[in-house]
């Protein structure tokens, strides 16, 4: 029996502090034609990596590997004094994840962009050339996707240095790493050029290679002009701006539109959706890089993964700490006689136990559990969309949900009954609201909360509680410097979170 | 992919009436000697089938293939004209889960004789033959495992009428299963006597066979005159309490002396802890069947299946309703492209998914997921005894605990705080206590709590709330008819079970 404690329990989010309204704009403002400034796109879903991976909570805010999500980690690697403030292009949903992670790890975003509607990443590159360009059309940007692994982050700065002379003269710079297998799972690039250049010279791209074969892969791997294609690209806004315009001119207007449109809101700048919407879903690779034909290439030599599947996390996790027959189990996980496994656990009450096992992942949070042929990693999407055939609600979201405020998660649903567990930030607030078909409980666990209920204004605290009457009007609000934790017990005919009427938000939902 | 709804979820028991007390006794005087008396053993602990299966709550009695506990279903099985009242031995632990199941199913025990400890099948036996010897030594007794599955009643009764008039005269009657396949997890019987004889004539056992490896069970399954042995037996007490004296003189003198101090308690016979906890743990098999030179064997051609573990739950499954690929999958699981696979989710709120996978097991419960390689199921103990060895509260105990007076669950442990869900059976009382280190909110969701703090009564209903401070000397009892539930919310820096002093207690536990 093996038991290495190589993955770690996923969705622990860094300890969260509201950014300040208005630092945004200070610091976008100083002096970013200096510096590199990375473009984190995190609007995507992961659904290969479900269940912990679901469209609510997607893989790149969960702690996959480490102590930080994989946003946090690209954040990080791409923050210091190389690098300006970063500007994070994500959805609606999941702006108060970002501020909250970015906080968790001591970062002020440039700015946070929010798109209407995912678009796949060729607006969002444009929407971030055009707002950086307004400043200084002479910016360096560099796009990065949040969902990679890069252990060696100034292996990296260095690589982006040697792209900096080109992005300069007008070059869209991409970063291929140096391939160490046959891997059918990634795009490749081929190498134009001199075979004789220093491998640290920047050199010519001579075309983008889609997912290969096996055979295919293997001849790219032998041959030595081939590397893999990161999607991680460097470049100047005036560059993209005119690289749209060549190839991909039918973008500039609506998203020039939806930008000059868009509304700032509690920091965030939310991206007109009018415009927006009549966009086509279109990825950056094949509205403007195939067809560029100012590409250069930096070699990057060092480890990378993009963890698009259970299997890359197994993979990584060996590099990590070697297995023992291949098994990678947490330690809530146990294996008897197993080679070649994934055990995971995400929830802290639930055991996972593996006998006899060979090529296969487990992965189980609270809620669902995914049983998988390790070969068919790739195949975790169509789970998905069975699942959300069926109107399964795992498919798509976890029990625990994220609000601006918190979150909450419900503990136990029963017949003309619930209980939740809720969690306030410090200084948060829920709306003012009411329920016409239920009443509340609410005992205090941990904190204090200052609840409102029709008018009266009381002050609970830890082991106190309170009852607030069907058809109350009441808020509850954090006012202390600690998250409060309170239980709720709702009694009533009907329980959907869709009972509820708002008078006021600061969140702007009412 | 295949979606087969063939197994239930897990733990549901039949709604349960109390027994009233002193009902044992009159029914267990009423005409035994006409019928045949069940003797259900339901002591093990079946952790083959973990995790639905736990020493807290073995599998006799969690709902495995069907609406009823196997318990239940055995239970059924020998009611009706041609039997007395079942007389039932267990351990203290599940002593109420007996009652309420036999009380769900309308059937009233003989008698419900407590083990102080388990001492495996052939204390047990002769515990029930001393039992019922004092009343009618010559009463017909039916020994039989209470996690058998055999669908046709009807058929084993017509089995059991053919092994009375060997047993009255003196023979212990074993019943042979007509072996369908190679079955190596099995023992089997070799009979004796004329091979031309009629199949329904007892026939003479010449020996048993130990579990066979694979190509002696070949060889008795082609040679026609080996049966499998179900281990269910039919004698007369006198029968039985001879063999012991020639085979088994050992155990007379202490079965006897914990018989004679047993102590009645609210219709349980507790049997005397001193004398028994002497006794070797061994089976009735080893004790004196192997000995013995009187058995007959009765041949049974139905299809019976003792559940020894999930591939045994899976081909039965299959007999109930065929499935394609293989695939045995409940409403909450969905396999993709599977190939004889069991994919089992027992709690409501678990999805379970199966990618690519062949000969596999995947049992799921709110707290434990085992993954398991088909032809590995009897490993499910070493899985059991690794985790136990770990100190892993799933080896052998839920998160839902039964208790005389219901059952109670945790629904969240935190710092400083646990909520619990709880429900008391209509009638029944919580000790009178108080705790050290917490206090205590209960919001009753359903039925109605009469609730005793500091000497003070209050009834609580649904959607009311009581608070019970630190060191209040409190009880809860539910008065009412349906089934009372409330939500507790404890808080305190200690949140033990220990943390109880008990002064009134009407399940004797003060």
């Amino acid at each position: 029996m093996s038991r290495g404690c190589t993955c770690r329990p996923g969705l622990p989010i860094a300890p969260a502090r509201p950014i300040p309204e208005g630092a945004a704009t200070q610091q976008e403002s100083a002096g970013l034609t200096q510096s590199v400034v990375p473009i984190l796109l995190s609007g995507g879903s992961g659904t290969r990596l479900w269940p912990v991976s679901r469209r609510s909570f997607p893989k790149q805010f969960a702690a996959l590997t480490g102590d930080h999500s994989l946003f946090q980690a690209s954040a990080l690697r791409l923050s210091g004094p190389r690098y300006g403030a970063p500007l994070v292009l994500t959805g609606a949903d999941f702006r108060f994840i970002v501020t909250e992670q970015l906080a968790g790890v001591g970062i002020v975003p440039g700015a946070v962009l929010i798109e209407p509607a995912p678009r796949n990443t060729a607006p969002a590159v444009l929407a971030a050339a055009l707002h950086l360009a307004a400043a200084d059309p002479d910016v360096m940007m560099l796009v990065a996707p949040s969902d990679h692994v890069v252990p060696d982050a100034e292996a990296f700065g260095r690589a982006v240095d040697r792209g900096i002379a080109p992005a300069r003269a007008g070059r869209i710079v991409t970063f291929g790493i140096h391939p160490t297998r046959p891997e059918t799972g990634y795009g490749w690039l081929e190498l134009g050029g001199e075979s004789g250049a220093a491998p640290d010279d920047p050199a010519p791209l001579r075309r983008f290679v889609e997912k290969p074969d096996a055979a295919a892969a293997e001849a790219m791997l032998a041959d030595g002009r081939f590397l893999w294609n990161a999607g991680i690209f460097l470049f100047t806004a005036r560059t993209m701006i005119e690289a749209f315009e060549r190839h991909a001119p039918d973008f500039i207007a609506p998203v020039r539109a939806s930008l000059q449109a868009a509304r700032p809101d509690l920091g965030f700048l939310r991206l007109d959706p009018e415009a927006w919407d009549s966009l086509p879903d279109l990825s950056i690779d094949y509205a403007v890089m195939e067809k560029a034909g100012n590409l250069s290439v930096v070699r990057f030599a060092d480890h990378w993964s993009d963890l698009g599947g259970w299997d890359a996390i197994w993979r990584e996790a060996q590099l990590d700490a070697p297995a023992w027959r291949g098994v990678v189990a947490d330690a809530r996980s146990t294996a008897i006689d197993c080679d070649d496994v994934l055990l995971r656990s995400d929830d802290e009450n639930l055991q996972v136990v593996g006998i006899g096992l060979r090529d296969t992942m487990v992965v189980a949070t609270g809620d669902a559990v995914l049983v998988a042929d390790m070969n068919r990693a790739q195949d975790v999407r169509q789970a998905v969309t069975a699942l959300k055939a069926r109107g399964i609600r795992q498919a798509e979201r976890f029990l625990r949900d994220h609000r601006p405020w918190g979150w909450f998660e419900t503990l136990v649903m029963g017949e003309r009954f619930q209980v939740k567990r809720i969690t306030v930030h410090p200084g948060a607030a829920l709306s003012l609201q009411s329920h016409v078909h239920r009443s509340e409980h609410w005992i205090v666990v941990s904190g204090t909360a200052r609840v409102t209920v029709d008018g009266k204004v009381t002050l609970v605290t830890e082991n106190q509680s309170i009852y607030v009457p069907l058809g109350a009007v009441h808020r509850m609000e954090n006012p202390g410097k600690v998250p409060m934790v309170l239980i709720e017990v709702q009694t009533g005919v009907y329980l959907g979170e869709d009972d509820i009427v708002r008078y006021e938000d600061v969140y702007a939902r009412s």
